[in-house]
């Protein structure tokens, strides 16, 4: 066996089986070893950003990573963005990026980079295999890390490294350590300031955000009368029977005003809230300056553990009664007048499948969703995490491989749908069940609002070339069609219901242009 | 004024008067400032690696550099592969990258990124501006280190730098220094090994493969009997009355037999030829290794007046005889029987106009149309420099933009044009003249052939699913036309030759989908 069958061998035997690809000339002998390995599922993207996004999605549904398979510098280069996000969801990943063979480094050859270099801004580990005879620890190492920092790994294949002789050995799977545990006195601290009477919140991120942490929290909020609020994580469930916690703003007025009267903040799975951008004159952090910040847990500490034991401190018992969302999604009333962004959240809240998964690139068009979804049946939300638009597709690519039982539905705006639009072909290959609600504004909207923050209300021939997507006008359903993707338009709200029910009637992908 | 109006005159100022553009919310008051500057052209790429590829075409086609405007690191990242080819085709290239202002880096907000870290392995001159203060000498930094450098200049601009207040002043362009001269001692070197009876071989690349200094090149071949050969550069000026150079070839086995014969090699603005991959067993360069190496100058030269000097220290004069391609582009017989990429390159050849600018990624179909090339009428050939597969479009958008009153045919293959095919709208915007050859073979060809290469010749279902584009097949007539790209599909020669004839005919942008 050589080197590339070993990283195979290494990889189904921690249990990731499915390999999100795009390769090249020096990958070749890897895409041989797959080829040996019928048990890996290998899913081609067309485009880089497509593989990591897909597997970003991927593992934030099935809570393992998956590998991914990138063609040298230039290859991962095209990947970064969606790495980005997976960095900022923290979501295991393991990529695999090809290099040249180790001897021919010298040369400079057309394609040579500097990996490393551009793998580390966004990698929480990389690491560079030397010879065929570290394959196995190397990629070892390269899983582990990317399971105990909940992080992605960029893992370096020099083409010789892959096709040199190793030795056949067993394998195990590696052991993964226990996540640290909170000290006492971090829990009991907090414990006392929820109990201290000064308005409290609990900030939750990451998996602090799922059913079983969810209803905990909710348990030590009914009892202290914290408020709850949540940060944009790889993922929430969300809905009816379920604990909500109020998403902090994007808008920092809004976030400072949603958040003004907290004088003690308990932060469990992220750190504070900050702006996602700065403004003239504005604060970068949306607590008040006084409120005191209580770093309880982190990404790396197991959320759903913390929260039994704050629960424990702050006396708040397993059968502690908590605020459960009522089951309102029968009383919505059917939307009518025009298409717009309100009415599409509506029809998709009325229609929402149990368990389905909602993939969140809407950008400026969902925020009526999300005021809905406490009352849906219950869910998964997936939003963009990172800021790097261009994830929604390969986010939905990802989440219906993970879980082909479940109905995806992706709330997806029409710019930031075009950096990945590649993806909608791996969803017809796979033959995934998405469903896209592609929301056409025909501009950069957020721009738009972003350049009246900033005091340009009128825009000239520049601004608009730069923030309007119109002239031509896009046509979705020829461009979804041309990769194997039905699709069809709506420009009514009646037309859109009916496709949208429709849609979800049937398995497979498709994609409803709604015009707004 | 502020920093971005400062930043925006530097670079008219220096005639760098077209603006490739992606922005997002930290450069809206650069997007401000350019609304504010109607000299400036603005194109608006709906993903990044349209952006930095069509800068790169404009750059080879009008020689001298566009300014790109990319958000942030993530931005940046999904324009870094083009820049690999940019920079592999040393090409001047001003990258304007928003960051956040600075005193917002602290909290770590969720788009902050390691932008430095990230441009540095594709960048030739990586910088950032302090305060809105430094913006003129740093822009100014920026403009001359593209020009001098011939290379990627990635200047970081944080919002409040673009914010910032700066006193308007006069400005007057950066004063470039002359490039350094070629030694005496190495021209007469280069010049005694041309008359030294050895079998001799001169290597072009970059600007030597303009039609003046390869004229020059040509009565030096033909005073001394040395071969001309060319490495895959910027641009290649070809055709009838010019000078033709040989293509080093991509296939190892066949560059080392096209060189076999050589005891001395002179290099003219490249190196020597490398392997584009290693292979076991065989070798990394592809000189013989007794072949005496001189390297006489590289793409920081006067690479026209290089070839002057060794012209007369060869005692070549000026009106010596070179042997200039023949016309026989009329010669040429129709093609007949299949559609097929041999018959396809020739159909392109008998068609091609004067003046046409030639985009080359069709990877493993182009053969033909190079080896019918030097008898066309003049043209340019504008190929793939860095390996970086998906810049063909953004390529024609470049040259487009460059050169409007001349013919851009693009020789796409459909594997790498998916990778940016978000060009295709930028085409349909800003009325292109380009013409597209869409190669359509449903395959990773040239990854089929490593696949040999490398002893698989039985493909099971995992290399099949990766290295085919088949299941479902793309339809380029519904994507190009959901771009709003007039598109139409070729069959048969005969229709393929009508819809050539018919797209060259007029003005705007035409795809034609050959499935071969």
């Amino acid at each position: 066996m050589n080197g590339a069958d070993m990283l195979c061998d290494v990889l189904l035997t921690n249990d990731v089986n499915v390999c999100f690809a795009n390769p090249g000339t020096s990958e070749m002998h890897f895409v041989a070893a797959l080829d040996r390995k019928p048990q890996m599922r290998c899913v081609l993207g067309l485009a880089e950003g497509v593989v990591t996004g897909a597997a970003d999605g991927y593992a934030r549904m099935a809570d393992k990573p998956a590998a991914t398979l990138l063609h040298t510098g230039p290859g991962l280069a095209n990947g970064l963005a969606n790495m980005h996000n997976a960095r900022r969801a923290h979501t295991p990943m393991v990529n695999v990026v090809g290099d040249h063979a180790t001897y021919h480094l010298q040369h400079d050859a057309p394609l040579t980079s500097d990996i490393e270099g551009l793998a580390r801004p966004m990698s929480h580990w990389v690491g560079r295999i030397g010879t065929s005879a570290e394959v196995r620890v190397r990629t070892e190492e390269a899983y582990r890390e990317a399971q105990m920092r909940r992080g992605v790994s960029t893992l370096i294949l020099p083409a010789d490294a892959a096709w040199g002789e190793v030795q056949p050995d067993t394998l195990s799977p590696v052991v993964l350590p226990q996540p640290p545990a909170v000290p006492a006195g971090t829990l009991s601290a907090a414990a006392a300031a929820l109990r201290s009477g000064r308005r409290a919140v609990i900030i939750l991120a990451g998996r602090a955000l799922r059913a079983g942490a969810l209803e905990t929290a909710g348990r030590i909020a009914a009892a202290t009368g914290a408020a709850l609020f949540s940060q944009t994580s790889d993922r929430t469930e969300r809905g009816a029977g379920r604990v909500a916690a109020r998403p902090v703003p994007y808008n920092v007025d809004q976030a400072v005003q949603a958040l003004r009267e907290f004088e003690v903040a308990i932060c469990i799975g992220g750190r504070e809230p900050v702006g996602f951008f700065a403004y003239p004159g504005k604060p970068g952090t949306m607590l008040p300056p006084a409120c005191e910040v209580i770093q309880l847990a982190g990404h790396e500490h197991d959320l759903s553990g913390t929260l039994d034991a704050l629960a424990g401190f702050t006396g708040v018992g397993r059968d502690a009664p908590f605020l459960a969302n009522r089951f309102t999604q029968r009383e919505i009333a059917a939307p009518n007048g025009v298409l717009d962004a309100d009415s599409i959240c509506v029809a998709v809240a009325r229609a929402l499948p149990e368990g389905a998964i909602v993939i969140d690139e809407a950008i400026t068009s969902g925020g009526r969703l999300t005021a809905l979804s406490p009352g849906l049946a219950p869910h998964d939300h997936v939003p963009l995490t990172g800021g790097a638009i261009g994830e929604g597709i390969p986010l939905a690519v990802g989440a219906g491989v993970a879980c082909p039982d479940r109905k995806v539905v992706a709330m997806q705006a029409d710019g930031s749908g075009m950096y990945t639009v590649q993806g909608l072909w791996t969803q017809a290959r796979e033959n995934l069940d998405v469903v896209t609600v592609l929301l056409s504004n025909r501009a950069y909207a957020i721009l738009q609002g972003e350049m009246r923050n900033v005091g340009v209300n009128e825009f000239g021939r520049n601004a608009r070339r730069m923030l309007d997507l119109d002239s031509p006008d896009l046509d979705w359903c020829l461009i979804a069609r041309g990769m194997g993707v039905e699709a069809a338009r709506a420009e009514t709200i009646g037309r859109f219901i009916d496709l949208l029910d429709a849609a979800l009637a049937r398995k497979g992908p498709f994609l409803i242009e709604a015009r707004i």
